[in-house]
């Protein structure tokens, strides 16, 4: 096998074979094939693409490229949910709770990674006591006993992933809808998922911009599934604006404590309950969505969902009064409002920029080295299509240092558009793709 | 500046600044742009190429990128020429005096590399005494005094190109009229040439396999030196077969011999006359290429253009005497006769394989470390379109090891095609392109 005759292939437009996607991904993942000519291959997938098989094949590889996560002893399909990532999106602490209370396992496993805010991870570890360190034996008993788990990586999974991903970041190579949907669901895979549902943002600020490359790339990865026999759905939802209204890492499990307990409503819910149906669908627990979203209402009505929150959070070592008294998560030393300038409508709205703001004010890392502060954060009380009037408030700040603190509150007042003219509603979910789509 | 950016504006297809390419071509020549962000540009540029003047801002700033040959010395312009690299094709040997006889200085400054056969710095120190090693003074002065020389790099030129090419050979990304062009132009700019005339061959054992991207590269590297203000021409010619009909590196001074005495004809010297003929026109000494080849015909009859060959010899250290009596070149021990394996017309010739053919029995290098033998090689007597009868000589193996030279014979035979239909004839110039055709 010779390196230069596989990028010579796929430069030509040829599909790899089997056997020669395995030889670059082995190569990725021992470092046996040099970085220059993996950036050439993976430049040359930008611009060629892959097709379905090689799609299912490059992901499959990169999935056995390390561990793989034994679920089996659980003795039922655990299902997984994933997001491209946005802004106010605790989407998982609302429906890992709820879909657990309809009787369907989940065993999350998430990596920590880089973000404008924190992860599901730093979320948790927000809780007074809560670890998400755990081994796979502990793990698998919580997910029998309670029905769900969130913890941190334990294993390496997917190191040619890793060393790729790597890769693609450098080199200008990050935009490819193959090499995103096959770095995603290998990992998913690995983790031990055996049903996926994935949530693709799209706008401006997430990973696909158009529409039109957020369904291409959501239909992939459901195509990966088919072929792969996992079942994975998909939904395309809009980021014109943060999710939720609390960014930041105890303020958004306070808001999805406030959701659970039925205090509270709004965007996040619904997608949290949209993802959670397709979620139990996957799983073979309903026959319809709308089947599902009504034992998820009802689970949600009842108070089983905040219920099983709080088991969740006690097998994990977690201060579960939390769920009653959202005091007892850790509190910012001061709040600084946010005032419309002016009177008008809310008309657009820089999601990215307001991810940055939280960031900035502590809740975010820039680097891995970095400590987050789990109180700080934003609540946002503005929504897109909203009237204000000039020094109405459109959000604040939950402050632990008053460093800087100005330029952000300035950063977020330019985040929030304001406009003469009501804005068209933008939908919050543009499109949805289960295994008979594809 | 930041490579990711330059890589993916190349991507997204736009044109790159001067500054941008300056970044790369310092960063590759320099080491301070890794090797996998240079490659995943190199692909770029081979899906989306390079503008005109892209391609001679990259040309400029390799160029610039290390040593660049000060011939200003010699007071009037020095013309080079470049070929794509063929077998049998000796036309530096012969048109080099031919043009000095004519008044047109040349100074040319060759690099060794690897071939099917030696360079033409091999077939000149296969000329008893003779060196290609001398300082830039000693160069300039024979170029005065003799009006040609023909030497080996005595700095380094182009380290960016020479780390460029290293890594598009390792990457699938050779492939590119943009980067073969600016790699082929910047090297004779940098060795001082003030007009080049370019020999692009074309066909299934050349650079470029089709007639038309030959001519694309032809014309890519005319539009080069238009925007550079350096005149440069370049023909299209065909390597269906051995340009000349001796092969290996004494074998070829002695056909040039023979050429520049009068002693034979043939398509190496029509093809040597053409490019001359451009390279009087490049250095303004003609006005059409009717006069110009007149007056190369004319140093030809009168044997200038030996004695020139001569002059040159002798002031390099070699022995001139060679001119008057070819077996004072090295001789090879002994001659194979390869013969017709049956009647019929000789209709095709895999070129290449007839090259690695004559590397096999020494005449060139597989490694840098090769020892080269200058009296080995191949004597072609079958030309395409002609008829041979069974047992008749198609060529003579010269030989000095024994060693599989029978395995030798056998694949020159496969490499020459005798069929029952005599073959059309196929033209030795495709296309040439002046200053004015772009």
């Amino acid at each position: 096998m010779n390196m230069v005759d596989i990028i010579l292939k796929k430069k030509a437009g040829q599909s790899l074979t089997r056997e020669e996607i395995h030889y670059f991904v082995e190569g990725a993942a021992k470092g046996t094939v040099p970085d220059y000519q993996l950036s050439a291959l993976l430049m040359a997938i930008c611009f060629q693409g892959m097709d379905a098989e090689e799609t299912t094949t490059l992901t499959m590889e990169m999935m056995h490229s390390g561990s793989v996560v034994d679920l089996s002893g659980i003795g039922e399909i655990c299902v997984d949910k994933h997001s491209t990532g946005g802004v106010g999106d605790t989407t998982t602490l609302v429906l890992v709770p709820l879909v657990a209370a309809c009787g369907v396992k989940v065993a999350k496993i998430s990596g920590r990674g880089l973000g404008h805010t924190g992860g599901t991870l730093d979320k948790l570890e927000s809780i007074p006591g809560c670890t998400i360190d755990m081994d796979e034996e502990r793990f698998i008993r919580q997910v029998q006993q309670v029905g769900c788990a969130v913890i941190g990586q334990t294993k390496e999974l997917c190191p040619a992933d890793k060393a790729l991903y790597a890769l693609r970041d450098v080199t200008g190579t990050v935009g490819s809808i193959p090499l995103i949907a096959s770095s995603i669901v290998s990992k998913k895979l690995a983790s031990g998922a055996g049903a996926i549902v994935l949530d693709v943002k799209t706008g401006s600020g997430a990973l696909m911009h158009t529409v039109e490359d957020s369904v291409r790339l959501a239909r992939t990865m459901v195509a990966i599934g088919k072929r792969a026999g996992k079942p994975i759905y998909a939904v395309v939802t809009g980021m014109q604006q943060p999710l939720g209204t609390h960014i930041g890492n105890a303020l958004e499990v306070k808001e999805a404590i406030d959701l659970l307990s039925g205090r509270a409503r709004g965007d996040l819910l619904t997608v949290s309950i949209g993802l959670g149906a397709r979620m139990l669908m996957a799983a073979g627990k309903a026959e319809s969505l709308e089947n599902a979203e009504a034992m998820l209402q009802e689970a949600l009505a009842s108070g089983r969902g905040l219920a099983k929150l709080k088991e969740m959070i006690a097998a994990q070592g977690g201060d579960a009064r939390v769920c009653d008294d959202v005091t007892l998560l850790p509190q910012a030393a001061e709040r600084v409002r946010v005032r419309a300038p002016g009177d008008g409508w809310v008309c657009g709205m820089d999601t990215t920029a307001i991810g940055y703001c939280a960031q900035d004010l502590g809740a975010g890392r820039r680097t891995k080295a970095d400590r987050i502060d789990p109180a700080v954060g934003i609540v946002m009380q503005a929504r897109l299509g909203q009237y204000v009037k000039a020094g109405e408030t459109l959000a604040e700040l939950y402050v632990n240092k008053r460093d800087g603190v100005e330029e952000i509150a300035r950063r977020l007042t330019e985040a929030i558009r304001i406009g003469e003219t009501k804005p068209e509603a933008a939908p919050l979910f543009y499109a949805s793709i289960g295994p008979w789509d594809v």
